[in-house]
């Protein structure tokens, strides 16, 4: 099998603080890459916030939009790891800015497969928040990678939250917390396991531009008759 | 690689009418399994409100449960798929009641691995509506069912839904519609590729039980003194 | 202004637990309920499990359905608390049955105004569980209950729920936590003030009737040409 | 009864789009400000990707921040309307923005009574897609609002979604939508007649402090022993 050395592993901060601030996402993110590091995987971590990135649907807004930049580290990345902190219960607007822009990749995609940039990358998730709402941050942003192209493979989040109502957060209260250390050992372990083994035996043999030929075809087939 | 012919397809059906009444959600069911049928996938579909379900959270709550039935058959099949009709705009209660249901598959792990019965599965979902609500529904459970073990492919979901407010259902309006009929097919090839994968190369090398004791000796490390 | 003597509140327990075993939900809903009872307010709990209910989306479904039983106690409040705990990071399956089972109302209309039989009541919602999903059940819940007709006044949720991952339930951890009992106080005092008001200076002055009329001529007119 | 003249209502367009661009939200927006209008109260719609809004969750983060501006305009208001497109199945990054500067309103409460700045005020909701996603739209805004001190009216929400997966916008294909012309008149009627009785027989008589003090008391004579 190929070795981890190949691979890499992008973090996706979308704390709201800018750096230097400290960011207790950055901080469950380092618990998960440290554990990749240690399998060989080159991690990487980015801040959104520390980027001007313009609001829109486009992979480049032009006029100083900075998004390019991080774009092209997730084309080169073979795992992704969007993490967030929890605000009014969903995540971040960063992230969610974050899941707008990559709506570009699909127009991005291989000439021959139909597949996007991001098709046969692993993703997974890191969620902190003094409280509620680690479940919808996870599932929507897992389903939405997935869209994209991207593959969940099983326990494929790590989230700390404490109990119900404002509290203390991750750094000071969650370091300790079995649950959160023992899923973030899943999900590195999980992730680092599929990217490898789409790098040996993918790519994902689907092709996107027959597969909408053949339902093109089957849909003027079935369309009412008028 | 192995051939499609060993692996096994389980659709569950989770509309709220009993047979034989018409299912639209069974009828976009039939998309699906037929694509995988012709890929040599062997495929079952169930309707769960045909059993005498109970409430709870173990695998078996006696009494006349027949969720044994049901967890066999999840248990036997490669590849899940989890289909429904969307009510209030989220995914319908037989569905919320399996989600439920499969919890007591955590108690039911491999004695030397620590992974759960779904572990190395490959989950998609397919929903119908008159009317939003879909992606809810497949976030909410394609998560769910990455936590039982499940690996998600990109495009793992398949849908219909009408536009704002009540309208026509998936059979009258739905069958000659062009993104479900793509769609459809993205599940079925990804999903069929992704469990001949898992299948040739697994199983996947994550040792829960041994990454849970990593884990509890850092937490003891992290926790505060006291 | 009225006497709140006059006004009844039904809390809808959505445990997946038969009676008389111990539910968590039913000690939160007790919190709230002795505080309504304090203000006057005659209070009622269901458990709807303990009920044969049907699955389906008529308000009688036959065949021994008890969902009338409950429909009527729905129809008879001034207050609706649908009161559930959380599963897989989402309401549980009897309030999601519950939601469906309520789109029978839609047909049970007002003969003048158009107005459902639950237009006018107020709504609240309580939540407990071992960790993360309650912003979910809550604002879910909270706006199906709009569309039948109910209004929601400020601060009408309580919950609770521990840290991440499985641990100890409400009424072993949670009787103590002031955010829970603070809150539990913000919805009985915000939801009888609410529902006293609408019962002096109601009903509210909104008629569907006439107001879909309108729209249907306004729809007839910008449609497109054809 | 107060006269209508009296009240403001304010729309939050929540568009990815820097005016002078043609927002779809903007176009559905006016619907219901016309029907307001027409009902003599004073609209104004902000575009707040028009202001220079940063990240974070106070009300003023200086350098720059325009969200005070909105903010007064939102304490002003008596009736609230977020208003956001639908992107990857959820609100806009712009709409959750939003929802984290409001947690700014927090530390901005009543001296006597602990209310924030919009307690009181009556919240409703319109949402444009291509497709689905406006019940999660709908849902977890709203919520978010009634923790601010909003009150929902029955039928708060207005939204137009095509069918699933890509295609024409509400401008396009949306106008002559029956249901959504229908539920443009409830929201609009429903969110004047509440505004109006909020405002001849409020504030609602909920003191926030004197609960927490009480809630306090309670849970430390509920506190388990130590």
């Amino acid at each position: 099998m190929s070795n981890n050395s190949e691979l890499k592993a992008l973090f996706l901060n979308c704390t709201l603080k800018k750096s230097p601030e400290v960011s207790n996402t950055d901080a469950l993110i380092k618990v998960v890459a440290d554990l990749m590091t240690a399998m060989d995987v080159e991690c990487e971590t980015v801040r959104l916030v520390d980027y001007n990135i313009a609001y829109g649907t486009e992979s480049d807004m032009g006029d100083g939009d900075e998004w390019p930049t991080i774009y092209e580290k997730i084309k080169a990345a073979d795992i992704l790891v969007p993490s967030m902190p929890i605000w009014m219960g969903v995540r971040s607007s960063p992230c969610q800015l974050m899941c707008e822009r990559l709506d570009g990749s699909y127009r991005d995609m291989n000439a021959k497969t139909g597949q996007y940039p991001l098709y046969g990358k692993v993703v997974g998730v890191i969620v902190t928040g003094n409280e509620d709402g680690a479940h919808d941050c996870c599932s929507t942003t897992l389903y939405n990678f997935t869209h994209y192209g991207c593959t969940v493979p099983p326990n494929a989040d790590c989230y700390w939250v404490g109990d119900a109502g404002p509290g203390p957060s991750y750094i000071e209260a969650g370091q300790g917390h079995l649950y959160t250390n023992r899923t973030a050992r899943f999900l590195a372990h999980g992730a680092v396991w599929m990217a490898k083994m789409l790098k040996e035996h993918g790519p994902i043999e689907v092709n996107l531009i027959k597969l909408t030929e053949e339902a093109q075809k089957v849909s003027r087939d079935t369309a009412p008759a008028g």
